[in-house]
């Protein structure tokens, strides 16, 4: 039995991961620290938690807040965790941490991404960068499984087109220019904070692109589909808002190889993600949505080919809580202990 | 280790119940039997369920179909279950049926509901009625437990009025007579079927009473309040369809009797419902929703008097497919079998 | 041809009333008066009205907003249109103030609601009340039209209410005491300002009783329904949120008197509101929701009785941004120019 | 004065037209004729339109359904109109039908379309297609106006892609292979008729990319996209559907043609759309949604150049059932009557 400690615990990320690690037979979790509703039951804010999890929220300065724990979820703003991790480490936790401190693992990736975003560029503790591990088990399981100590959990956008596109950029089924990731994401992703664009009568009836000029997840998306091409590559990027609370579909669009077809890149595809107990490849005449994976860990790819145009096209489906960031960080705990990777996981979601 | 049939496996209550037995620990599904998607997996049509439950729907026909579980679920339309219970009776099987067929332990009682319905009041199995139980644990456990082998399942209406409305009656905090109940109910409760009422474009921005001369659930509430009561009594019951899927709140009013406080009646309903697993009483300052017991068998009750006007009024909130469906079915389950009455069901919902 | 000013033009009241005022023949928008996007054209904030209304937003104390309107137009918190109505006066204006400003027109009835909604008790300008007239045309038409200077616009509950009310009380169709209304309304009746309450996620997909110790609309109401009683009355009123923008559905419940039946009740209904332009009643067979007075100035009312019970039930639906708020507004406006009254109102809305 | 028969009233289309016919100064309604509600006021069906349009339904074949109008909408499924517009047509009446029977004004373009949809590829009427013209003003607008009888009104989702591409493809400011069209619909673009898909808790959370193989619209928008082009090209297009009414956003890729910038392509599409009424182009840091058009007869283009990987890149709002139907209907119709354009199209939508 390991023991948890999650900061940030009062935003969707970390309610996510206690919902998670209450159905987790190897964790308990020992504290619960975050800068709102402190001295309070985290069912408080959170009802529905009421009698499974009333353990009291503690400032970050509290003594209870900086006691040792086994694993330490970090479910805070870009530059918080930097800040926090050095100190976690020293009292043995391995740590995950949700924003973009840690994923990148050199001080020039992490200031390329922080531009976009309009923050400082220096990392405060370029130090830890080289030990830390991309935490997408599907391309970095064997990196993630040996004595990593710091990972740094990918952005709910980069979870779903980097899944999608890595065996057509890997096995060369596109070409390494002009991929499209066009992406929809509902509205949870952009989490608790109170926004005028996520006020419910803005909302409840709009769907629109945003931040046309640059989402900074593009930074993670470019680095990993570059490293499985062997080459430099850019993407255009849109990001998009439709009334809904879970969920991210990205529609990817490659310029098909010569040779490929929708018999082939199926193939590879099944071949890529044959072992992978969390994706699961779809030809293009399955009748899937974002509800199919609602509340589950499990990325569905829909993957076909425009024979007509000759282009490549996958749809992905996540729940961007989830795979996009809750489920993703338990699957990354699990593989850093050594438990199955799907213990806690290994459920459908519910329907309707 | 029990094995389970469900019958009507691929409407909302079937699907509801097999996505509980899946995590119960003490149960395997045996055998999944409907009268569409026959011959292909549950997962067909509903893909969430992938990888988790492929087993093969069974026509009720078919040989499978009839060989003898432990327990059967009946998820099936008013006049179905009927016909086929002694059948499953005689082969061992306890059977907890989700329609009005085995609610009313006497045939005057059915023909009454079934009036309200305009279906034929003369039911198909009147021995079986003297067997059945009314399956509203909070009311009945005892008789639940006694080797019961039929239980009537309770509508969701009902289930979440009498629950909100049994302590008051029982200790006569309320007048019996002017009871009303408000109850506004998402549109999961009305099945899978397709309604012109249901239809996305119609319904993503209405609201609506409905169903204004009478509604069948009435009965059941009507029975079990006034079997608290000590006398016969009768409610106003409105029926009002809000865009949502899961959730039923119902506000239920009275005349307070006379003494009767904010205090008495808050400590009433706490002592009524000390020891339940599933229903929590808040007092009137509680911030509750429908969306805190989404996903959960949990009915949440805030309790208080108007005390202005002299009047009672209680909020009950359950998820109509849970406590008020498939979650009562496994609860039920849990007793006749003497399990623990919380397996299977002892998990916060999640949230967002 | 009038002029109309528009205080507070940059929240859902003043845009509800610009969008109507563009409609109407006899209006012109002369200015729009805000504390937010000052110096901006109105348009930037709500693109719908690019090419319609792009007039530039005014800070309160610039010259043109200060410059003397036939028609002023407050939508205003509470405790504002008091403060500056008597300078629109000495322009010439006449004025409608959307708060409760002007719903009293005595000191001691502004006192009772004030308190209420924790505000200070004083009134600031209370010469003016008694000049002030409450501004629902189906009960004080007489006195809007005779040479009234303020109008104080009623609260959006306290229409749906009153209306759904008026002629039983008046008729004396129920008894005076245990009226009981429950009111669910969309989100868009608590305006612009962000709430956590309102943020999507937490919204989409949850309905809840709030301020369940008692809502300010209930003096209005209480006044109204008491002068057309003849005698004090108190009621009991629900506050409920669902996930919708626009609509308000009050379920109303009375004890039937003595002698009235469901053909006596729907014939008083219809004598009453025979001749008003905006309110049409229904028996209890008709199916109708909110969506269908959406974007309209109607008030549907299905009447019955629940005769098993002996208990009256009306069910009163309004789009709470129109009948509930700038489409009274433009009513009352028609009446004190004399404008025919359904003058800019008289439009089906869109479907779906 | 000119009088309108709607052919198909009873579906969203035609109930759309109504809604716009109620509010034009130069037509009345004449007839409307459907094949359900026979014999009963349309507001019967649709109570928003009680005091309104309480017109009496016809048969098709109903002696009142056959008499001569000047203009005929219809509002019909694929192969109904061209069954019909020839009998209209020798009335004296001037045809516009919704559906793909006179969007290609040769068969061959006919069978192409015809068979992505699997139906018989003969047209009924060959003789009349030379004759008919494709209902798109802001491309047609000469061929509109000069003595055409008959419009074929153009899909939704043409709308969308053809506005949004037509001035690059044209300005040869992008390639024109690769083109890719994402398109995102609203769910009443499916009309009214019940499906799985669009029951209220199969969408309410989710959305999801279908048709894969095909979408028959793909024929009209790479015909007018060619013809600007003088070369014939194919476009890469995916349907996506979203939980909203109204609504379509089409996010439209190209790869940039050398020397083409952010201000090159955003000053040739403000040329482009300098004249007309109803297109707005805006920059990319444009903060607007589906829900600025809703409600109107708008297409707002929000034009940009992805800069880091040379491509371009618009996202095209519109109402589907305005722009994207009835509101085109309507504007074709001013049109070849000699109306002013905007006529009866001339308003803002509602927010929110």
């Amino acid at each position: 039995m390991i023991r948890a400690k999650v900061i940030g615990a009062t935003g969707y990320g970390g309610v996510g991961i206690c919902e998670l690690l209450l159905q987790h037979p190897e964790v308990t979790i020992g504290a619960l620290v975050a800068i709102e509703n402190v001295g309070k039951p985290l069912s408080d804010s959170y009802p529905h938690l009421a009698g499974h999890l009333d353990t009291i929220v503690q400032s970050p300065n509290a003594t209870d807040a900086q006691s040792p724990h086994d694993v330490v979820f970090m479910s805070t703003p870009d530059r918080v965790g930097m800040k926090l991790a050095q100190a976690e480490l020293e009292k043995g936790a391995k740590v995950i941490d949700y924003s973009g401190d840690f994923r990148f693992n050199d001080a020039d990736g992490y200031a390329d991404y922080a531009a976009r975003l309009g923050l400082e560029t220096q990392h405060a503790a370029p130090d830890l960068l080289p030990q830390s591990v991309y935490g997408l088990p599907e391309l970095h399981r064997q990196d993630i499984r040996k004595a990593t100590r710091i990972i740094g959990n990918p952005g709910c956008f980069a979870v779903s087109c980097t899944l999608g596109l890595a065996p057509a950029v890997q096995a060369k089924l596109i070409e390494t220019q002009g991929i499209i990731c066009d992406c929809k994401t509902a509205i949870s992703g952009a989490g608790k904070k109170l926004q005028a664009a996520f006020h419910y009568p803005a909302r409840y009836e709009n769907m629109n692109a945003y931040r046309l000029s640059g989402h900074q997840h593009v930074c993670e998306i470019e680095r990993e589909l570059g490293r499985l091409a062997g080459t430099a590559l850019k993407i255009t990027f849109t990001a998009q808002a439709v009334p809904m609370c879970r969920g991210i579909m990205s529609t990817l669009y490659g310029t098909l190889a010569a040779g490929q077809t929708q018999a082939s890149v199926l193939a590879a595809y099944r071949e890529f993600y044959h072992d992978e107990p969390f994706v699961r490849v779809y030809d293009h005449s399955a009748a899937l949505g974002t509800i199919h994976v609602r509340g589950t860990n499990r990325c569905n790819l829909v993957v076909g080919v425009d024979e007509r145009a000759g282009r490549f096209r996958v749809v992905s489906y996540i729940d961007n809580l989830m795979k996009g960031q809750a489920g993703s960080a338990l699957q990354n705990m699990n593989i850093l202990f050594g438990f199955p990777e799907t213990t806690g996981l290994d459920r459908a979601g519910t329907y309707p």
